[in-house]
């Protein structure tokens, strides 16, 4: 199994409220349901101040490396990462075990 | 519960085989069995060679705040700690559920 991991940080100036952000994280949530490679999805907002936070993170499961592979390219999940990239950066790490 | 992740990338020219490092580790490794607030505990290296890849994770969970509170406290954790601030940084998002 690949525990998929992603923190993600919200660009300057851009505030979790904005229609555009509601819409990347309601996309991100819907992706849990509409991707088969997905055996385990987690997807919410921080809820910690602190200066090394992040604002928002996805713990997602799948079974290897070539689901993560048809994960990342499907359709739904390019869709949602494309207007993520519109306000926000992410760093990953992907756990084996 | 809150779930406490934590994304780690080492500092230029840090390697993964070095005794300070693999010490670092292990000393995460240890973590579970020895802080009684941690219900859920996984630390690895990343196994994907992107960008945007950091290089070692954690994924944690709490009973909530007051035992994040008593993790990050807690001496061994404080000792860990100590031992990837000399050759790595990190960042953090805790989600609640």
């Amino acid at each position: 199994m690949i525990r998929h991991l992603v923190l993600f940080k919200l660009n300057e100036g851009v505030s979790r409220d904005e229609p555009r952000v509601a819409e990347g994280d309601a996309a991100f949530r819907a992706l849990g349901d509409t991707i088969p490679e997905l055996t385990f999805w987690q997807c919410d907002w921080n809820i910690t101040d602190r200066d090394i936070a992040y604002d928002y993170a996805i713990v997602s499961d799948v079974a290897d490396a070539d689901a993560l592979q048809r994960y990342l390219t499907h359709p739904d999940h390019q869709a949602a990462a494309a207007k993520w990239r519109e306000f926000a950066t992410w760093v990953i790490a992907d756990l084996e075990s």
